[in-house]
């Protein structure tokens, strides 16, 4: 490391520090000691999403205020999915922390990694969330890694992968197929779309919104037995969770939620609009499955908790034999007959 | 990604679920799901420490199995500095956790894998310390991210580096300057050193122990004002503590203990051998103060918990005035004048 390299180190971790100037309650330490200590509840609920420059995001298509937010979006999106309550009364225990580790290649400045704990920090403050600490090192290439920790008094309040169960319908919170359109906006593959539109397709991208809120809503409504975030994209994401239960779903292609613009996106890009929906990535959105008596209730707890996440259901758990994905829909898209047994 | 390295990531990935087969009673959920649910104590005590390849280590330079150990060491010590309590009882709740974030450059093999993961547990089995999740990906350099968390009732129990006060000892664990001497055999800087020794002096550097039974012993005994690890070197650590307290600090360089060849090295090496005890990094012993009364209380206390961890009292905390560390000793060193004031 070069001197340079060192001070700007040493002047990111004072900025890390200054964000924690907002008291919080819970942090009876934080950074500047070895460890950070923080006042919780009965179950610790924790995950760890790393993006590497150059594998989940290229440097020059999003900004480090983007890069920033983005990352810490993609964390806080697996907190959402297990229903975890992130917003706990202040003072009291819980809440949500976040702990970053941050790479950083030579010659990214400190005006640059200003704006990338700007990004994440603003995130952070629009959800309740405490950036409790973190580590900052030279690096190869731009790398973020948070883990973020939410609580609950009891496990059977959360949300897992596994618990889906024949007649189970499956539903989906928000659009899908936004992010997959705004990434090819950003790799300048769609020439030709109304410029507003690009730009919000681009911001869908860069700046996705963790379903936290709609998460805890669908955890405490009842009836809702398995759920996960659909961050490979719904094809893959859905499949995961019918392996977890073990149970087989089918899903109708037409009744997938497409994202504004995502219509209009895929016929640029020659695809089927359905197709990019259920393979596109990063969306954030949550897929879940539910009683079928619990639905009118999914429906409106997830209206109260996000307006802009609203429920729509794209299919079934049909039965355990043949465990697995499969699609159901007309035209010739690539996933009529896409199939995912185990 | 190539599909083999989406195969070999898929591979680790159950390498690492099967590394969480012993069933922890205190992990509701682990690996598999989007959040790992951990049944903990009152107050999550929690650092990240984060090692890249070509930053923190050389990959030709250290095995697979050291690298996972070397990572997972780094991150404990800074909970072993804190005092907290890593053996709680089987099935009651605390105890520490570990999540590891991976990234794996191209042509990192499925084996190499493993054995990093195997040095990384074999650690954790040894100080009762489960892996419970993590997040594996494509890098451009091997790195490892590992968040710890370890617990406490209240805290109260934990030991900050803030707390040290005029007329403090200051105590160090073990022995100095072994790690700093083992990088140097590892870079073949340290020609004519008997070999046992050599050998001695590289697992002194590749496979360091985490204090954590020790820095336990030093949080409950009573009278332990401050602590931290040393692992950027005492002459480092011990100002940054003398900082976070606002304290003058004085240690006599002739008091070092000295790990067994440093002698034999820093003489092979042109060095002062206490110097280089003092500069020498990553020696992950814990440095600490205690007020005179508690002198023979913490020597015991210390004993009884590792026998290898024997304190050696190295100055004093002077006073608040012109607060920093000075170091006394005789000789032409390079830190005979050393001083960091702030």
């Amino acid at each position: 490391m070069t001197r340079h390299e060192v001070v700007r180190e040493l002047e990111l971790i004072a900025e890390l520090r200054s964000r924690l100037a907002v008291a919080d309650p819970r942090l009876a330490r934080g950074l500047g000691d070895d460890a950070a200590v923080v006042r919780g509840r009965a179950y610790a609920v924790t995950s760890v999403d790393t993006m590497v420059d150059g594998v989940h995001f290229r440097r020059g298509r999003l900004s480090p205020r983007e890069i920033g937010h983005r990352a810490l979006a993609g964390a806080l999106s697996d907190l959402a999915a297990m229903g975890v309550d992130g917003r706990a009364a202040p003072g009291s225990p819980g809440g949500i922390q976040a702990y970053l580790a941050l790479g950083l290649p030579g010659g990214f400045g400190l005006d640059e990694g200003r704006a990338l704990l700007d990004g994440a920090a603003e995130l952070a403050g629009a959800h309740g969330v405490t950036i409790a600490g973190g580590d900052i090192t030279a690096a190869p290439a731009l790398l973020l890694s948070f883990t973020v920790v939410g609580w609950a008094d009891d496990p059977g309040a959360l949300v897992g992968r596994d618990g889906a169960r024949p007649g189970d319908l499956v539903g989906v919170t928000g659009a899908l197929g936004g992010s997959a359109a705004g990434l090819a906006v950003t790799e300048d593959r769609l020439v030709g779309l109304e410029p507003s539109l690009a730009e919000a397709l681009r911001r869908r991208y860069a700046t996705p919104t963790p379903r936290l809120a709609a998460g805890h809503a669908l955890a405490e409504v009842g009836g809702v037995t398995a759920m996960l975030d659909v961050s490979d994209g719904l094809a893959t994401d859905a499949a995961h969770l019918a392996r977890a239960s073990g149970v087989a779903i089918e899903l109708d292609l037409d009744a997938l939620p497409l994202g504004a613009g995502v219509a209009d996106a895929a016929g640029l890009l020659g695809e089927d609009p359905a197709v990019l929906a259920a393979r596109g990535g990063e969306d954030y959105e949550l897929c879940f499955c539910a009683g079928p008596a619990s639905r009118s209730a999914v429906e409106e707890a997830v209206a109260v908790a996000d307006p802009t996440a609203t429920v729509t259901w794209i299919g079934e758990v049909t039965g355990r034999a043949q465990p697995g994905l499969r699609f159901r829909g007309a035209g010739p898209g690539e996933l009529s007959g896409f199939e995912h047994r185990f």
